[in-house]
């Protein structure tokens, strides 16, 4: 069992048979036919030759099937985190001028290092730094930047760049030198794939084709107008006509990059390679659950990040670059009926054998069908839909979520994600920071207590019932100290302050040190501070310390044993004891 | 009114009278006596000239009154907002050549503008971000750095250098250096100053003093030993055996310094300013609640971020440094019988006429007598308690505290703050990303639902009910996804879960996000999710959105109402209704 939790894949090879076989292969076969055009793209997004997408797509998968927890997720290279490697590779090789191969390496080595070694600690949890809103605002400015960075490619333009605004620019400018042939092949992939994505698979359906063989057929678009593009541009000679192609892809399995990068580049790429793994992991994350889930199965986000940690190190081992989990090819992967990590390394092999014999096929291969494949496949990334939504639930969140957006476009992916960081923690701060509350009274004839504001109640004005709808922690426990402090200055005959904690699941000692200073401060305004239906584990918590004992008044066990023992007269006629109890009546 | 809201001295001024005048009279002389070696060594402690001190002594004090909160909060230089000062005038000099008067100018100028600036936007809220731990953790390394940046001067020796760990090398190293005749100036000083503080006041109430009088020759007795030693110094001519002494302050009112200083300083001097405002208003705002609660007033943390930012600009235009509320001289002040902010401004005037007239005096000072000042009056901040009680209250609260105290000592006071303000949030963030749960079950004859693991409960195979006891938010959202994820696993039986939500205070954007999708896996592994006892106020937000209309299941009012309607089979007898009614039983 113990092996089974280093090496998770000991588990399912255990009852490996001919039947899994079969649904592996199959899948594997329709990831592949996809993979291929997408491991060049996104090579190319990330500034870097294609076979280096290639070869990211062989090592990584076999590493993340040995030790990733999913069955059915599909890692390699992904579009948002090519972004982020063009960004962090450009800035680095500018700065050092290093060669981008090697800084790439040299990110996913240190990205696969951090992911390790966040699953060994069991820090997962870090993840929870990207609130949901700022992950998807995060990913709608990356497609919108990657749609921007495609478009020089797309247009054949010669325009080099890589913030939003300056690209932007750029292409503005020199939109007059655009190239007709490039245009008109990039156009014309742009609009079969769209077709291809919106259309083919019904279309199959009505001609009678089976379900999964529609399916395959679909998925297998983008690799027909990979072919179809390359056929145009060897029977019309346009790269003579100035279309910009793949060029030469040398031939051969992934090499061996076992070097390790100069400490200096390390220390360069460190906080580039934290934002890759973290936004990397998020999105790998989720996928695996929503693929698990439907199984009944189960992922261990700690496991999750040493498979992908493993993946990274492989990609730096064999020539890659930053990989993940990928959305689109995982679910691809598990409707094809994949049922054990063996369809990654199927994928891997088949990919391999695409590196050592079919790469002489691609020479010819526009650059603008690639721009086109990968507009594609982000416009799907754009999620207007989110932006709505947070609009309408909540300020805040959309606060944090426009804020992302915001900076990603005009500053980068690195400021981006960490603005997003940054405004989730001070709007979730400033949000607990004044919790709500409410003075209660009690509902006469119950010993319910409820806020005076929306019920008829009972008060006393010698006795303040305050309820507080919030832990108590370091962030509001100033707001308590304003608040007591000015409520009893308002209520000049007060005598004693009862705090109701029924919804306090913590108290920390910031808290804790601000109710002692309102306790001493009350007390030398001669009122009593008391508490009542304090929760079990913060009451434990609470005796550890000497507060109980300098507490000028009680810990009651309700808010009506409070107001009883502190004020009966202002406590209105309570239900007869007869007739609560259940006891028989008299006649 | 508005006038009052923003001059808040409007409305003292009404009603001020002989009484009133007589008792601010009475205080401000005592404080006065008190703060005149404060000031001096203040100024020293910053690395400024002595008269440094006694200009930001005076305009600021009349400005903190106009614009001030507090009745009796006396501002002026403290000693860990002079550390600061000293740490990034330092710093700023050394880079950029300043001379560090103008450092300190634009220091207190720029931290004066971010202080008025969030009181205007009512931005006081950030002043949370430093949790109790924290600051008493930072303010206890504070009192240790300075206490050894204090050390050379004691003992006469030359030593420079800021970091803890190099001024402790350096004082070991030079050690065999040290100058007798000031070692035995400077430990008399700090043996008569300890002796004063601990025993004067009981032993001038044995010899039959007034209590009023006993308490003012106490606070008088750092004025003392600056006399007896200014005395030492002349008689035995110290001077001239190598003893140093303040020298020569230039006598005259403070100057007006209004020049701006340049934008490359300001940009430069930025990062320390906004941590000097933070924590000078987190010392001074918690000073002032004390004090202001003793009377049943109340103070206005927004306000006050006004008076302290007008104190600062004072400061600035006319030759001063950073000032804050000081909790000692705020504390005499009060017990000396201050009633209005006129104490503040008498105050200015006495330091005022010291500045005129009385600074000749001071020019034999001895700079040990400052040293020993400083040490005895930093003593009391070392709060070894606090470090005690946060480590037996909470292990979280004790981790931010240690390393607080370690990056300060370590790396000095901004990267100490700062990494202060980093730990309360990353442990925050960890704390409540895993939420206290519990499977419950009917407690049997009654509606209660409670823990499984704690009381004897009645579950069903079909349907599994989950109470949370936390907000759900982006640091919980996806521990809420792997939970259910992991129990449902567990569980091949399942139909139904339901979520009791009775201790949600809110369900932000992510983890709406989280229901959603937790919703869907649930439906696609053919399970319903249902909802129980959902408050008010979180129903209506998510009415808003069209999640109540997707979840496959239903939103009950109550945990039982859910199981019955879902498995009533699973519930044990139900009370009788006529016992639970109080209807008459039969016979």
């Amino acid at each position: 069992m113990r092996g089974e939790r280093l090496l998770p894949a000991l588990a399912w090879l255990r009852g490996y048979g001919r039947e899994e076989a079969l649904s592996d292969t199959i899948a594997a076969s329709i990831v592949t036919v996809m993979l291929i055009p997408q491991s060049l793209a996104y090579a190319m997004l990330a500034g870097l030759p294609p076979e280096v997408g290639l070869y990211a797509s062989i090592a990584p998968l076999i590493a993340y099937a040995a030790f990733g927890s999913s069955r059915t997720l599909s890692v390699g290279p992904v579009a948002v985190i090519s972004l982020m490697t063009a960004t962090a590779t450009a800035e680095a090789s500018a700065r050092t001028g290093a060669d981008p191969v090697g800084v790439a390496l040299a990110l996913a080595f240190l990205s696969g290092l951090f992911l390790v070694g966040m699953g060994l600690l069991r820090l997962g949890f870090l993840a929870n730094l990207l609130s949901h809103p700022v992950i998807s605002g995060f990913i709608t400015a990356s497609a919108i930047l990657i749609t921007v960075s495609q478009l020089p490619a797309l247009l054949g333009l010669s325009v080099s760049g890589h913030g939003f605004p300056e690209l932007v620019v750029a292409i503005s400018a020199s939109l007059p030198a655009l190239h007709l042939q490039t245009l008109a092949l990039g156009l014309a992939a742009l609009v079969l794939l769209l077709l291809a994505r919106q259309y083919l698979r019904g279309t199959l359906r009505r001609l009678r084709l089976s379900a999964t063989l529609a399916d395959g057929l679909a998925r297998a678009a983008p690799m027909a107008v990979v072919i179809l593009s390359i056929l145009a541009v060897q029977g019309l000679d346009l790269e003579a006509a100035g279309v910009r192609t793949v060029g030469t892809i040398p031939p051969g399995l992934p090499p061996l990059t076992l070097t390790l990068p100069s400490s200096a580049l390390l220390l360069e790429l460190l906080p580039a390679a934290v934002l890759i793994s973290v936004v990397g992991f998020v999105e790998s994350v989720s996928v695996a659950q929503t693929l698990a889930a439907r199984q009944r199965q189960r992922i261990d986000p700690n496991q999750e990040l040493v498979g992908l940690g493993a993946a990274n190190l492989a990609a730096s081992a064999t020539g890659g670059f930053p990989v993940t989990g990928g959305f689109a090819r995982s679910v691809v992967n598990f409707d094809a009926g994949a049922r054990t990590p063996m369809a990654g390394v199927l994928t891997a092999l088949g990919i391999a054998l695409t590196a050592l014999v079919l790469t002489p096929l691609f020479a010819a291969l526009p650059r603008a069908t690639l721009a086109a494949t990968i507009i594609v496949a982000v416009l799907s990334l754009v999620d207007i839909g989110a932006i709505r939504r947070a609009f309408a639930y909540s300020r805040v969140d959309f606060a944090a979520q426009a804020g992302t957006i915001a900076v990603t476009l005009a500053a980068g992916v690195e400021p981006g994600i960490l603005a997003g960081i940054v405004l989730s923690l001070l709007l979730h701060i400033w949000r607990t920071s004044r919790p709500h509350y409410a003075i209660v009274g009690q509902v006469p004839g119950t010993e319910h207590f409820r806020n005076v504001l929306r019920h008829a109640v009972l008060t006393s004005p010698h006795v303040l019932s305050i309820r507080i709808d919030e832990s108590l922690y370091f962030a509001n426990a100033r707001f308590l100290e304003d608040l007591i402090g000015r409520l009893v200055a308002e209520r000049p005959q007060l005598r004693h302050v009862v705090l109701m904690c029924s919804a306090v699941n913590l108290i920390d000692a910031s808290a804790l040190e601000s109710l002692e200073a309102i306790n001493e401060r009350l007390h030398s305004a001669g009122i009593d501070l008391h508490l009542s239906e304090v929760k079990g584990p913060v009451m434990d918590r609470l005796r550890r310390t000497d507060f109980p004992g300098r507490l000028t008044g009680r810990v009651f066990l309700s808010q009506y044993d409070a107001v009883r023992a502190l004020d009966p007269a202002s406590l209105g006629p309570a239900r007869p004891e007869g007739v609560r109890e259940g006891a028989p009546q008299s006649g």
